[in-house]
């Protein structure tokens, strides 16, 4: 697939932090909400955080029909798309061995506009089902008024460099005896009590798929 | 301050979406605990997850000294930075009008090299008690070796765009009857129970600042 010199080569450079496991990936990826997509403009980058989903090796992106942005990425520039995830704050008893737990993919590939109804209707339920798994069957699907509104972008991975940190306080030998408490405090995107909109019809139940929302986890 | 064209002219499209005031910029930069930042070589866009902190219009990033991507930042390459925080899921009555809460900072800057050991010193400072106040007064202080190995770059912020959703469910009225629940779910990311680290002194006390931590949260 690759068609030049890699650009995840710096996996070289610290190897214990990459992962080179596809599922470490693809884990990543689906408990994402927002990626950031950089492009580039006269020289100038831009990074645009949206929302996406994956299918196989690709990653789908979509927007408003006419959207400058998303007309730029349907003729093909190059992005790097990355999805990030902070898992906790590691505090050392010094504080140049701080740090922070991560999971992170930095992916690069190919763009192209989707342009085939079935494509398109797959990737508005994949949208949907990523962001809320169970919605796609109950909440009312696109027209085709709708649909025309709509414009999707797909990128192919081509290469991508899955970084992690996932462990506890590595502190010098010599401050480890220091009065100077030493963990890590993890951290997670937490559903709150949701927040029923009044102006509908009354008195429907709270489906449990929102009532028992969490991103999914994998355990490193 | 603008030198060229305005790269955040986006704001004319969806002014609704836009927040000017500056104290929405600091708040939404002050809450991250990790920036995206874009930078291009050689026609590719590339994105770095990065930690970093905000003192007045400058954002500070830090990273080993030999750093392929520092060592082009303090060559002053153009960049752009950007902040994400998901606020809650926006759950319709249609597929279409579904959507995300967020707030985002999108900044552009000149970047360069930290070079004053005062400088360096307060940014260790800032960014220790960017990701935990407190912390600083109690952690054993970076040493001149420590110093030595640390590269900082200071990216000031010459435009930014801020963006973000922060309301309910907007329907077509022909959709208001269905039997679907609608509303928002809010999404917070929580501390969980901190980890003490095992292997150091026994018996210390766990900071206040530990375990009360949350980050700030501005209501718009």
């Amino acid at each position: 697939m690759k068609t030049k010199k890699s650009r995840t080569e710096g996996s070289r450079y610290y190897p214990k932090r990459y992962d080179a496991d596809p599922a470490s990936r693809d884990a990543i990826l689906d408990e994402g909400l927002v990626c950031h997509i950089a492009f580039n403009l006269q020289d100038q980058p831009f990074i645009i955080p949206t929302a996406y989903c994956r299918v196989g090796d690709t990653i789908y992106l979509h927007g408003s029909v006419g959207s400058h942005f998303f007309m730029q990425m349907a003729k093909g520039i190059p992005v790097c798309i990355t999805v990030t995830h902070v898992d906790g704050l590691v505090l050392a008893r010094s504080v140049f061995h701080h740090s922070m737990n991560y999971r992170s993919v930095v992916a690069f590939g190919k763009n192209r506009l989707v342009e085939s109804d079935e494509e398109r209707r797959l990737a508005t339920e994949k949208f949907t089902e990523h962001v809320m798994p169970g919605r796609w069957s109950e909440a009312r699907l696109p027209n085709a008024g709708e649909m025309k509104k709509t414009m999707f972008i797909a990128v192919e991975i081509e290469e991508a460099s899955v970084k992690f940190r996932a462990h506890g306080v590595l502190d010098d030998p010599e401050d480890m005896e220091l009065d100077v408490w030493a963990g890590v405090l993890p951290l997670k995107l937490v559903a709150q009590p949701p927040e029923a909109d009044e102006t509908g019809k009354a008195g429907l139940a709270l489906p449990g798929y929102v009532r028992n929302y969490q991103r999914q986890v994998k355990d490193k």
